[in-house]
């Protein structure tokens, strides 16, 4: 594969240049003709899809169910709640004109539904016989990023899921909150092999209408955090000026208590990050678009007939497994250069088969995260290379929580604070709970605090001001 | 249930308000707060889920793949191919501001995505070995309805697919034209049970971009036909002035041949209207969100018990076997209230369980179609529910096929015309291929040329001028 092909620059080098190589290189993304806007090419899209009905069956089995709503929200209603409202007003489009017609009330494209959500559900909720409603929305938001676009992380439209629910009880939204973070924790480790740190933000960065904010947090390698995805606790701060009520039991009327989460395809460009390599992308075999890829290999027209005859044979057994494969039988390329090809991609499993092999009755597997190869016997193909495709998972989810637990460190005194995060490290310490702390820190490091953890251990004095620490919590730099 | 809450006109006397009654009574659809946008409840867009399932399975079977594209594209962009431009240009949403600053060139919410795929196509394919490029968009397009809100029929942002393909050649372009209208035609008729003529549009009708247009027309109860979806040869109309073009096997630069096409939620439309009757909606089986609804009936507190546990066992049996099944256990609410409730939802069948059910072994099926009741053996109670499915599947095809033959009438002379129309009826006659007389029709009777069949029989002389016919095709007023 030439210099031009390839990924040209190493990941530790330059790792936002390398980044944006992998994901255009290897076909999962392209610019689109707006600054700010990505287009999913096949590759791409497949991955989302991968994480989408994962979660989605997730979901439903958890008794949430899919709904459709319209991407233009009047300002009116969005600036009903308006201290929500203010904090999207820089990032929000307006349509203006329809046709040749000016419109009277500015339309805005959907930066969050919230408010469209629950002017409705504020007519469809009567009693309590209609809770918990409990509905979730597969959409796109629309945040106008002035920044320079970065696939999955900074688009001006991104993929996402938008999830709204109504309870009775604060008890019950409390506890879908929490429910929620833990079935996207599921997903995003079991999924994308990407480990996560759990918790609350604080409240300078929780949602400016949620009562408290559950946050999933992990670190890229450039050691900035990323955070992956988010769980309100709204309490009753939507269904006061949104009139969501109910009467209960004994017929008195009450208002509800909601959530709202989300994880957008942001996750992809976490995982990206974690697994990548010099040569590409790695990608986790849950998500893989194509889990095996299987290179014929043969010198005469003779081998060739009888390799890609056993080819096929592999190929459509792994098929009727339900193993997603791909037989790359392009001519006029060599095996070098498919193997090239298929590494920059990320293909898990690459299945090499030539004449030898078949003498031997065997083929011979070589793994993408590792680069480890071993010979297997052809009778066992089908069956090792389903438990080799788990283990795969595995591996690479262990190997990124080993990187990820090695890099939080613990530290007590401020000198050390700053020369850690730039090593690369999240920051574990104690800190007083006053937003005055979170500031300096923030003003003197560039570091957030990105999660107040939820398996909190007794904390110390503050790592900035000495005083009692109420909490320990991690900083850290962030995307 | 009281006369609120049920339909409260028939289909006959007022099919306009019945419909609109139907969509909001059983929470498919609500409006939102814009003129000319709706909200798709979860039972909504679960029926549009099923559909999604069905044709994406197939259309993957076919070697197609999904993508995103953004909802924004540039005016310049749009612009690019004048004629299809004018014709959407009425219609288009424009965003002409981004937080408080205007944007220069106005950008435009996708009214169909041709130009900014077709602009991406011309950077992605270099040879023949990236052909044929089969790419799929579930997505939503906006065009502003002037005319009155029709949920699923007429709004200004509605939910569909948009493929998008590109060929080396000319044959297999139409080929793949003729290829997507099958397998909407299988998807509409064995999910939806709506039969539909398949066929081309006149120049007239085509769409303005496409060398020709394929069609699927269904008609509905009040004599209008509806166009159910749309398959578009495009030549080499978008690729020339796109510069989609590849290199051949013998290194010559050809530009491509390509095909769009397309079906929306305007289907779950024609499926109420086709299905629905004075009571509410009839969904089929295959895309109802519940297939069997059980109705347990007691009249003391010991029978309610014994009825409720044999209600449980028949659920988790259905269940088990893939069964989308609900069980009716709300207290207060009368066995004759959920009847009702649930035939106006339209749900396939009805399970009533009550104590002389239990003595004798057995339970009542109540099929929503055609309204009969039958007593089924509790032991053979799955098996039965299943093929019952199935039939009442092919049933409610059955009919709406009779009933489509019966009223397409075929007539030779002009007098006929108008009079059938107003019976209800679609005329099929010849047709002499001038758009004149096309044009008079239209004006004299309010009917287009709906479909040129595929089944085209020799045809006889023009049914307005009466010169040589040279196609017979089928004349309806439409949606």
């Amino acid at each position: 594969m030439s210099k031009e092909v390839g990924i040209t620059v190493s990941k530790n080098d330059n790792f936002s240049e390398w980044y944006t190589q992998v994901v255009i290189k290897t076909e999962l993304v392209d610019y689109a003709p707006v600054k700010g806007l990505i287009v999913l090419r096949p590759d791409g899209y497949s991955i989302w899809e991968s994480i989408k009905e994962s979660l989605d069956k997730k979901l439903k089995e958890t008794g949430h169910r899919n709904g459709f709503l319209p991407v233009l929200i009047p300002e009116s209603l969005l600036a009903k709640e308006k201290e929500h409202f203010e904090g999207l007003n820089p990032e929000v489009f307006w349509v203006t004109q329809s046709g040749n017609s000016e419109i009277g009330d500015r339309l805005a494209l959907r930066p969050t539904s919230e408010t469209l959500a629950y002017s409705l559900f504020s007519k469809w909720i009567r009693s309590w016989r209609d809770l918990p409603l409990k509905i979730n929305f597969w959409n796109s938001a629309l945040r106008a990023e002035i920044k320079g676009t970065k696939p999955f992380l900074r688009t001006s439209e991104f993929l996402w899921q938008e999830g709204h629910t109504v309870h009775a009880t604060k008890d019950e939204a409390e506890k879908e909150v929490a429910d929620i973070l833990e079935l996207y924790k599921k997903t995003i480790e079991e999924e994308l092999a990407v480990p996560v740190i759990t918790g609350k933000k604080s409240e300078k960065d929780k949602f400016v209408g949620a009562v408290y904010t559950d946050t999933l947090e992990s670190l890229m390698p450039d050691g900035k955090a990323l955070q992956m995805g988010t769980s309100h606790f709204l309490g009753q701060n939507f269904s006061k000026p949104f009139d969501v009520k109910y009467l209960d039991e004994n017929n008195v009327e009450t208002f509800a208590w909601q959530t709202s989460w989300g994880v957008s395809w942001r996750l992809i460009g976490g995982m990206i990050m974690i697994h990548g390599d010099d040569k590409g992308l790695v990608l986790p075999p849950k998500v893989a678009p194509i889990q095996v890829v299987i290179i014929p290999i043969y010198y005469s027209n003779d081998e060739k007939e009888n390799v890609l005859q056993t080819a096929c044979q592999i190929k459509d057994s792994l098929s009727n497994n339900d193993i997603r494969v791909h037989l790359d039988d392009r001519e006029q390329l060599t095996p070098g250069f498919k193997f090239n090809d298929w590494e920059m991609k990320g293909i898990p499993i690459r299945i090499e088969i030539g004449p030898k092999d078949i003498a031997k009755n065997q083929a011979v597997l070589v793994r993408r995260h590792n680069q480890t190869k071993t010979s297997i016997e052809m009778d066992s193909l089908t069956e090792k290379i389903s438990s080799e495709l788990k283990n795969i998972q595995k591996e690479m989810f262990d190997a990124a929580k080993k990187i990820l637990d090695e890099r939080v460190v613990k530290i007590s005194q401020y000198q050390q604070f700053k020369e850690e995060l730039d090593n690369g490290k999240m920051i574990d310490c104690s800190w007083c709970g006053n937003q005055t702390c979170e500031d300096k820190i923030k003003e003197e490091t560039g570091a957030d605090l990105r999660v107040i953890p939820s398996n909190n251990t007794k904390a110390e004095t503050c790592i900035y001001c000495k005083n009692s620490g109420t909490t320990n919590v991690l900083f850290a730099r962030g995307y």
